[in-house]
């Protein structure tokens, strides 16, 4: 199982290693590759046929600012994309958020939050596709959503063993 | 194949409609159903085991203002979840908008336009999800992009025919 | 006299302390509790049934960006749910206020200001709501008002007093 | 029991007309006055005096644009002061929903939906408040909740018998 | 002289209609194409090699919500790229304007007005670039400002003999 | 006793017609005029000099979109310059708004209320400005309030009287 | 001459600072003062009465948030109110600029620009009013401007003779 | 080949600055000035003059909140005009974006993004512009966007060889 991860720069990466981790943690291999609509288009449409040649079956594209990244991506290809808003820029990411999110008819670009919730979930969503085709993904996607409620369970215990006030300070 | 479709209130089919439509285009079967996060808490958990045991393999929500229904209907499933944020209310569509692309990680709503440009999207977006599976929807998805195309392409060839004045008469 | 503090994250921590600490001035305890709508959907009930049974008469809600939290307890309760946006996130907890005010006709959530001024006040308002029941608050609102009256007051005196110049460096 | 229920202006009473008819629907006693925070800031003072003297335990006020009047309120109050914003002006409601959310500390109001569903949930929110203390008003919340509920179930099922082209074309 | 007049469907016509009736009156031809950036990514090349080769000095772009066009024609041309956000959609075009001004660096889109203002100064824009090369068009410029002014001066000097009243019954 | 109104453009008059009729009713005599900081920014430094010459103590500035007319008008006299932004436009007044307002150290607009709630209190802020050396109009001033405050009485009194239902029917 | 200069919170004195340094240079005296429209209601009222007998003829209030206090303010007075919204909170400013800006017909709030850039200019506006009155300030004003002017152009004089660079580097 | 760059501050120059070492790379010479449109509106006029009697074919301005300074230049002369909006401010330079953008018919601003990006664009756009008629432009142009393609290709490649840890890692 093979998901791309494509960024518009390598300020993105910090951002989208996240995405990278998450399919890492369901053993799903990434394509990672950092190309741009605007400056390098041609290589945007070299890396679809390469990542659909190498059989990932999805395609998650972070950018920031005017963010065309993953519509011109899901202009030339019937793979799912999924888009990762970048904050960067004096908008903080509500113009990356709306140029993914506002696609017109029939090219979508399946959008998640901006920055780093955004990249994990861009991870667990390509997941969650995979999993319809991939059974065994169903059961790691159905620990890691155990995990994702113990974590706050333990929290939650914690919280109320020790009270706020030294919660608060051993977090520190 | 079969795809779930769930909105907050049917002031909302109007514009699920165009999902559904979507949908049938590819011959994907909708289950369609009205429940709200809010009003029908119980309701919505029943429609999601429904869902599962129908064979629904990705589940479309459309809801407005504070839209909850998308995000809670993630919280209970491992199906990829696809929202569509609604244009009612004085906000616009931005109060859903934000409330379902900002989830937190771990638990992804795929956002799209708000709106009947993110219903008819939504509908693409389950069926290219499906196409990884299901061999036959990748021509039919392949077809719906040249006819796409086409549809553009004879009105800029009309256009170029006619002329700016004569084309705009016409279409009125 | 007691009102349930929950928040989606433990790091709403250091903001819902405020909520905490100003229940705790007017002799009201907390039931205090961290729990998410997304993550942890059942153990959002099981809190709310623990809330009722305890005898929690107000629950207090924080949560950031998609902030879900509010609205679904206040689906599950009929006792006054108040929410507190949290800043987080690239759009700086306007995604969360406006999940949490623009809850549909039937199910309010009470909202207040975005981050530690509406923790302060979330913990007022739950006391104000319970004054109508339990006299004695009545008394300790009254001179918290005034305190708070009083503590302004004396800003104003000093600064009348010592000067705009010395004022400042005094505070530095 | 009763609520007081305020407004700015006259232009805003077919919107808080939805609040008097929410309390009347749970034979709650609606004190209405159209007093302004700028244009006649005794008569607000004497409006609370005259709330506070008939009884009344919550005041719920609704205005528009700078929206002023709950917070003023709020300042001359121990009660729980409600506000529901007007989308009236040029900013569509969100200058009135600031100017009402984003209140200092230790002056609350609590803030609901822009419009009618604000209207509608202030007068809830209300009932909610009042069932602390009168026993009454809780069973009759149940039952409105399951009225809500079943008028959601009533159009799911609707829906799902006479299929969408056919509820549409009905519903016109 | 020859501009490139290009929009991402026909209903922008009627407004990109002013950006060339405005190239018109400067006696400047307009190469008038439909074309999408998303759904004919490949006509969108074609149609700037043959921009080029017709020798169209400049190209204008109109798109509304995600608005790619523009900034796809930037990335595969060196003439300057004008683009014209459309008001179309829930965002009310903020969505276009955002997408269009915020390109990366290298690659600038000179984005103009949201809606028909900014057609026309596109329109002007055009021939305000063409005329640094061809010297007929300063002149045309000059007239077409004092054409400007006059009409401005105009109204001032009717409404100065008749008065408002008299001057707003007229207009009607 | 007299006031300078100008305005960009004669579709901003229906708006400014209320700053007359305000200045009117205070016997405040108006100068005014149309024109426009980018098309005719001669004449609106001649309308300056004629402004100060007539006596015109306040200059009132309405404009819409990028709003440039106040702040040029504040870069070339001394009196007071009170800017009024005009709705027009996709984005509603937020840009006329922040055009004006937002004006760097040293060149100040007193800005007011988008569209005709501004152009009326433009009015008044002029008066109140004016009042300060011309005591005759501190005696109407105080009228103007209680007038303001009677309306308001009066709408009170007879909401009361005929209660909402009949209020609601009368009205229309 | 003087002028009361008043804010909602001493967290607002570091920047209305500018506004007494203002009119100082101005040699018109200040009346400062803190004080809430929320937690001191009636020491509001007493401070405008202390003003007005102190002979304050204009009146500068800075507040942040749901900013009231100069609207609160003018609804008190017929003097002139300048409001200068601050920049506190997680909305930046915006939610006090919206507050303070949109006020209602018949009682204005002058607003000036949100933080420093506003509380000088409010310091201005102040001046040119008293201005129409107090002849002696006009040559003051008049010399502001100049200075005004050759500070920007002391700064352009050397730029150009130092160049880019090196004008840079001195700034450090 | 000659460029005005100008701005309205000194503090916009570290930002400015990358216009110039645009320009520089193009050999375009720059001919720069700090000037303001409400402080030395006077200047601003002598700053146009100069900068056409130079030969400037492309005047470019910065400025920051109000930003009126390009619009102004627009209404002066019939060079294309390039605007850049500054970041400073509460706004985030919203604000100069906006005040920038939306210019009403007859008289363009061509804007680019806020900050450092659109600074540079702007040297890419004024390029753009002078290619047209300056031959010797069009293979620097090329070269300029093929060297863009190289740096993000040569990042693609190191990220593949070394890996996202190994990359991030050598980046710090």
């Amino acid at each position: 199982m093979k998901v791309a991860v494509v960024m518009g720069s390598d300020s993105d990466l910090p951002v989208m290693k996240e995405t990278i981790s998450t399919l890492d943690y369901f053993s799903v291999e990434s394509f990672v590759s950092v190309t741009s609509a605007h400056r390098t288009p041609d290589k945007v449409r070299e890396f679809i046929i390469k990542a659909e040649k190498q059989g990932c079956e999805v395609i998650i594209a972070g950018a920031g600012m005017s963010a065309h990244l993953a519509g011109v991506i899901a202009a030339h290809t019937n793979l799912p994309v999924i888009g990762v808003p970048m904050k960067g820029g004096a908008l903080n990411g509500v113009d990356a958020l709306y140029s993914m999110v506002q696609m017109p008819r029939g090219v979508p670009v399946a959008t998640l939050a901006i920055g780093k919730a955004g990249a994990v979930n861009a991870g667990i969503m390509a997941v969650q596709i995979l999993a319809l085709k991939y059974d065994g993904l169903k059961n790691k996607l159905a620990e890691y959503k155990k995990d994702l409620a113990k974590s706050i369970e333990g929290i939650d215990e914690k919280l109320k063993k020790v009270g706020v006030e030294k919660y608060l300070q051993e977090k520190k």
